[in-house]
């Protein structure tokens, strides 16, 4: 199969990781790179690890643009992502990495987002039960957020086997390449290195109501969620601490881990007694993961690493693809990170 | 007053904060710097940093070293601090750096610990209720750990007004310093650049009773702790997000906080809307906290950073030593942090 | 003596940095604080970890503003030092920590920055020679470059003692800091954690022509430079490795510069075999350095580690008002750095 | 053409990346994993991110072991290759990423390295001229230094085309990847985090007379080689800033290097103005670098940045490899990098 493609927001850090695995798959044509405020220049100047692609000039994020293309991926700002899709047509699969169509309540979206909801797409995160089934042959796809994406994989096996009480307490470590290449004065490496600091607290942040969903779909019931997000100085990475309520035993935990994930090819339940380390993971679309039972606390901890920008945004995106286009789900997905 | 201090395990990461802040400290003579495999080696090789000490040598640690001092501060692993103590006699004051002396539970030492427990000292967290009486006049100190310093000052006032239910979560990421100077791989730069990790996860690290304690004291009643250690890449900082089950709004828990904090010089509640970053409290001796609550999922959620070498040990050491020598408690400690 | 002193662009590294240094000054009160922008806020939105200014507020950087201080220390952008300083009087004593007073040709600076040249000061790097009687009584203070205050000091013993060709060839590795705050792309967090880049490469950094200065008028004649800047992943901190062709042995070069720097209190040449690194000085006022020769090359190659935002910029301007005031020349100045 | 491949070493940073790269090689497949120390262990406890290798067991490295495949890898410390390539056979493929076989004068490698010279081996560097002919159909190869590969490819082209004066000076920035595993103090996380150190100072270095050798056969006379490489906080990566007086104009010079680079796939000379990043080679084979001429000082400065670990060592020993069995000399190499 030949795929082309095109990428919106190739200048960002979202569209550089799309641009990077794209490269590496077998089926897959480069096509248009498009972008906003940097429309007509090289694509080398944003992106200069991407040496294949060093020449291609940026053109503006428009419908013409990103026509004639069998996939668009939409890395953009959100709000954006609905009017761009109904004008490509139905037959073109448009796989948005913003949040426009994550959430299925209308009101949870408005309350969130603003604004009026553009309805929810097919959700890109395949290991979540029933989600492969409904994006196999998808022609739009909603990528999770990098944040929903690791603490969702850390968490639902225990609410699928019936293991943990609604409440979940998450705290997770994020790389600041996770907040974008807006030019913000805390995210300069000056402030960030030597810097762990706290944001969004107190359920403020936007990725909570989407744990919340996808958690609660798996428990049959409504599962709450203290969510912390937590800035610390790396790149990439995503490190959830995710805990909850349980009476059930270490092993019996481990042992519906070790069933949800015993076919993935992305998610590794790590030998017992080994937690993971986002370092493993650099560049990999692989989820390390541990889970135990804190017997005095009587909770559940599961920790789960990630690279934010592969399996957190991009290699999920591309993974959701495959299945939609029928390819191998694993296609031209590195299981293998970059270390040390 | 003229105070001549020695310090025990000054190759150390511990030693050498307390050494810098000793330096700048009005009242304080250096005397005997003692060590173990490095006795006999300049303090130049290993703490480049304390320039005005870089030729003094480092002597065995012995209770004959450490004699003729009016403090002896011990840096050095769990274990030895009980012994030493009783050959020093009991005017020199004794502030432990170790664990030996923080857990009044004879059983709670020997599950987290091992062997005998060798008895509690005065707690050296001079904020927590009770603290500051039980430190005057002291000749011993318990110095707490780092974790327990940010958790449980994230957490009491919480308690100490009765607006929080007794299980927390804690989830603290902290710099690698605090893992000390062993030569483990896993602490290799090239390891941990680039590395978020968990370890002592459900409930294994021995922080965790030492949280508990505290927690409860306040409290009148046990409180249950989940707390999971994060290591990241960054020499110092810790930064705790402590959750709870409250039916207190925001107002009245910042409230509590604000009542508490009112007149401690050390501990700063930041403005509405701001919070911690582990930046600004690099070298100094300052605790940066916020609290909140998330009125969903109904928990309150406070967030403390220190320097877990400064506030987290060798700081909260001499503040306490300060206190037991009748010294006014913010001499010779830094209020400001070197940032960026 | 009592100094009642002003900073100009107190929300930046360099404003900061002097805060840090002035509140642990003995004789020193902190009066106005001006900015640009961000004048009508508080400081501690821009400088969290200047604790004790926290609630102080911002106000417009004028000749009004900064009257009525006996110091007026300017961390501006260049071009403005001139003006506001022509209006603050004589008697005030006004220490730029910007470059438009530190080069001593009119067409230099014109090459190297445009515009007219405002006329040199004296030159705040008391340690070069005939530097400290200047600054002494001065009222106008040219705080030095922080990639000329490592290369100079580095270098310049040779170069007096008639040891070195006069052709130096520096590549100085600095942390971002030294970029300021400015919100350019490249210094984002996840931009610079995990590179290293050159830039003004090929003569073109402006440090350039004030090394070059620097190292002629003490050798007596004209020295060529070669000079690289690369940026590294740490906050702060500058390593500058210099080399020179020279016939002379490694003895007689480290005689040479233990000889200039025996009575440094700031400058530290480290035992033999032992090479600077920067974390030593992080927050210190302190200089580590080395030197050896080559013998297969024939070059003499010196190595010095500075903090920039200290020695490098406010601690080298604070020394230098110290001189300028009459007070000992270390006053408030630390000499240990803050490390690991 | 099926290649079947040890790796001796398996458990150290050449060694892993070697695996990496090997795993995503089409013609590939990896044989018998060796070490020393931690013979008997998974291969996942000390390569995590190498997840389809992570159950493998590590066998000790011997000849038997390492008998029976078409390539054996060695990344070991220098003095075994020798002996252990003598009992493989002439007919089995040696790639030894050690320093034994690098120097082609005995009397070098005794000076630098201590011992008798094992011999000389085609050197892995295949854009050096005449090394690519040398390397095709080899049966031995020496895969260069990681600072030599750098500071070669940055200065070979002045001196094959006459432009640089035989006196270079070389100041080398790296990653601490680049001391491998061992558990030294100086390079635990946090003694590396927020320092730049300079080591192997005045031509102590062992990779000097490397670069002196690779540049001397290019010039055809013998060039001088001033060489100080700095440490810096981050894992990969590695900047050389290299000079050397010339005569020519900046613009003769790139037009020297453009030619000599024309062709080569994994050198990319950026364009003009743009300096290069480390951050933008990571886990990639590429080599970015740019070169000028500083008008002043009348030197030529070229600076390449290359990721120490794959173009410096594993993915240039693959190359070698490649060139040696007749494979399309790019086959399994990564031309993007993992960024930000």
């Amino acid at each position: 199969m030949h795929v082309r493609i095109a990428v919106a927001g190739a200048s960002g850090y979202a569209g550089g990781e799309l641009l990077r695995l794209l490269l590496a798959h077998p089926e897959a044509e480069v096509g248009a790179l498009t972008a906003g405020g940097s429309a007509g220049t090289r694509l080398g100047v944003h992106q200069p690890h991407l040496l294949p692609l060093a020449d291609r000039v940026l053109v503006d994020t428009t419908a013409d643009t990103l026509a004639g293309h069998d996939v668009v991926f939409l890395a953009l700002p959100h709000g954006r992502s609905a009017e761009l899709a109904a004008q490509l047509g139905d037959d073109v699969l448009v796989v948005d990495c913003g949040a426009d169509h994550r959430l299925t309540d209308p009101a949870a979206w408005t309350r969130w987002y603003g604004g009026v909801h553009a309805g929810s797409w097919p959700y890109g995160l395949p290991e979540l039960p029933g989600a492969r089934e409904a994006l196999r042959g998808a022609r739009r796809i909603a990528v999770p957020g990098c944040y929903p994406t690791a603490s969702t994989l850390a968490l639902f096996p225990a609410f699928a086997a019936g293991l943990a009480e609604p409440e979940v307490v998450v705290t997770a470590v994020s790389g600041t390449s996770g907040a974008g290449k807006a030019l913000k004065p805390h995210l300069l490496g000056a402030e960030v290195m030597g810097a762990l600091s706290a944001y969004g607290v107190g359920g403020a942040h936007r990725h909570t109501p989407e744990i919340a969903q996808n958690l609660s779909v798996v428990a049959g019931r409504t599962v709450g969620v203290s969510f912390t997000p937590v800035l610390a100085p790396l790149p990439r990475g995503i490190l959830a601490t995710c805990t909850a309520r349980t009476d059930a035993s270490a092993a019996e935990v481990v042992e519906a881990y070790a069933k949800a994930y015993a076919d993935e090819p992305f998610v590794h339940l790590l030998p017992e007694g080994t937690w993971p380390t986002t370092a493993a993971t650099l560049g990999a679309n692989t989820v390390h993961m541990q889970v135990t039972v804190d017997p005095d606390a009587r909770r559940l901890v599961a920790v789960a690493a990630i690279d934010n920008l592969t399996k957190g945004t991009a290699g999920g995106a591309v993974q959701s693809m495959n299945l939609a286009l029928g390819l191998p789900e694993t296609t031209g997905l590195p299981l293998t990170g970059v270390a040390p």
